[in-house]
């Protein structure tokens, strides 16, 4: 990131005719952007929107209120423009494009990206969720779609998901990330106490009951104690209990950073896949902003590590990269405010004394 | 309102393809909008902001870090489109006007809405800050501007304002709001207690420093103390301790309500305009939705009187209508949500099992 820049745009807000700081978060949210991307009037339009979609095997267990067929029927509402993302896409006038990336079935649709590594995950519970190799596929999708989308003009990132069974993923990655660091921190066949542990990285995900989310914290801690992940290795966490889309999508976001492309970060899935990818690359957290708070608990947990906080607290918890979308007027608001404000001097505004 | 049509929209929300309740309070805005509206797919687009700009006579006990000059300086500002309000007005596709309705100097140029009251109010701490007849045609000119802007098509309102001083005077109307109801409440000529009383009430508007914040508490406690303004009668309240650009705004919030054109409320100012509408009309209430939580302290007071919780919090205190603008797409995806997404049913996706 560029300081100098950050720092002259700070300056160049206080000239324009609004009281100083009178604009709040819109204010630093431009000086941050003027900072990623080296330009004193930065640019997030036109944003680019990447779905990707793949299967979980630990569906299996029962851990969604879905059933697995939904991600691949939610891919087909994607392509004919029905789900909440196309609704939002199009508000905010994102190029939008769906990378199958791992559903479990065969998927051949006008306007489909086909990028399948796999068809979906294999049950972690039972076996590590795909090999090394398929992970690291998996990221370069990710890095190949974001790259594409850069090549055509997109000025900001945002990247979505639908996985039937992907809060569970997200919530198991998420305490790898968190208990893989200390050592000793897998216990032996009794996973009580690591259950415990799970209570604030999992929830309701699409909706389940509370005796179903200490079902899923029990699924995890079961998991983390039979494949131990390393949380200091993100492709070993990836391939033990991860899932392909989230690898995509980290694979996004390390290219937007690469390119200094702004990414705004939607809710716990998407932030598992950017803490991912800032595990590969710590230097990629600086292009990152939160979009909203996700009422599903790990999200705040994700949020700490990468020291964000969101734009707004709307209780939404849909993905799709939905929550980044609707957020997403407030950092062009913060765009236009630096790039299309006149300064007390053009406008011949008395400037006032300072607060 | 339609409860009716609130009903249907909230059981029709339901079917879109998302999980139940997954897009948080969008799903409680689009239900609003539809009791507020009477359609199921309500919208607000186009928006339309009018800026009423006025100057109060309070300036002149140096309660503002600005001079009383920028009021008409920003007039001009507004007009060549260099302001705050201009540039996200731009970014949502808003008419804006922008209305003298009693700055304290002769304005004129192309696109201003000259309807001046009178040339600002009289300093408030000598005198009444205007006639009762000023402070209903002052409502009156609201009321013609936002039906002039609905004949147009406006399908939602925001108002805004410009008037160096105007934050000492709304705080001043909210204490008489507030304290005017008690019998006794105003004290005799020791004003200490009432100043004490002002704490919460009075914030540092531009941007003032503390000294200067307690100095505006004993002014308003001051004029409170000589007026005695009937917090019961919200003309009272504006002749008293009022200001023409806030009753212009009542006038055109009370025009909004009748024509069930949903209201965008901005920050402290314009509530304390909202709640002189309700308290001339509580039915007014139903069409006000709260679009940011300002920096003012009085905003939340205010805000609690209307029982409204504001959509975002981004530390802004700029007024203008600024807020209401910014927090704008927000309502409008909840419009597109409901308006433009897929049902389970007619996008063929198998629904869960509920929550």
């Amino acid at each position: 990131v560029d300081d100098q820049v950050g720092q002259e745009a700070a300056r160049y807000v206080d000239t324009l005719t609004k009281p100083k700081g009178s604009l709040g978060r819109l204010e630093a949210i431009a000086v941050e952007l003027a900072k990623i991307t080296g330009h004193m009037k930065p640019q997030v339009s036109p944003p680019g929107i990447i779905v990707f979609a793949a299967d979980h095997g630990i569906a299996a267990e029962g851990v969604s209120a879905y059933p697995q067929e939904v991600t691949a029927q939610m891919v087909h509402n994607f392509l004919n423009g029905g789900a909440a993302i196309n609704v939002f896409a199009r508000q905010i006038g994102a190029m939008l494009e769906v990378v199958d990336i791992g559903v479990a079935q065969p998927l051949a649709a006008p306007g489909l990206i086909s990028r399948k590594v796999r068809y979906g995950t294999a049950n972690f519970l039972k076996e590590t969720a795909m090999s090394l190799k398929d992970a690291v596929a998996a990221i370069e999708v990710g890095i190949e779609r974001a790259e594409a989308m850069i090549d055509r003009g997109i000025k900001s990132l945002i990247v979505g998901e639908m996985g039937i069974g992907n809060t569970t993923t997200s919530s198991a990655m998420l305490a790898a990330f968190l208990c893989g660091d200390t050592s000793g921190a897998y216990p032996g066949p009794d996973t009580t106490e690591l259950a415990e542990r799970m209570k604030g990285l999992v929830g309701p995900g699409t909706g389940v009951k509370q005796e179903r989310v200490i079902h899923k914290q029990s699924v995890i801690a079961r998991a983390l104690a039979l494949h131990r992940p390393n949380g200091q290795d993100p492709v070993d966490v990836l391939s033990k209990v991860g899932g392909l889309e989230i690898a995509g999508m980290a694979g996004a976001i390390l290219a937007a950073a690469r390119h200094h492309i702004p990414v705004i970060v939607d809710g716990f899935i998407c932030t598992v896949a950017a803490l991912t990818a800032v595990r590969l690359c710590p230097h990629v957290n600086d292009v990152l902003l939160a979009a909203h708070r996700s009422q599903e608990p790990g999200h705040q947990v994700a949020l700490r590590l990468l020291n964000k906080e969101p734009l707004v607290d709307l209780g939404m918890r849909l993905g799709e990269g939905s929550g980044a979308a609707v957020a997403f007027p407030l950092v062009e608001a913060a765009c236009r405010m630096i790039g299309e404000m006149a300064t007390f001097q053009s406008a011949g505004v008395t400037d006032g004394e300072g607060a």
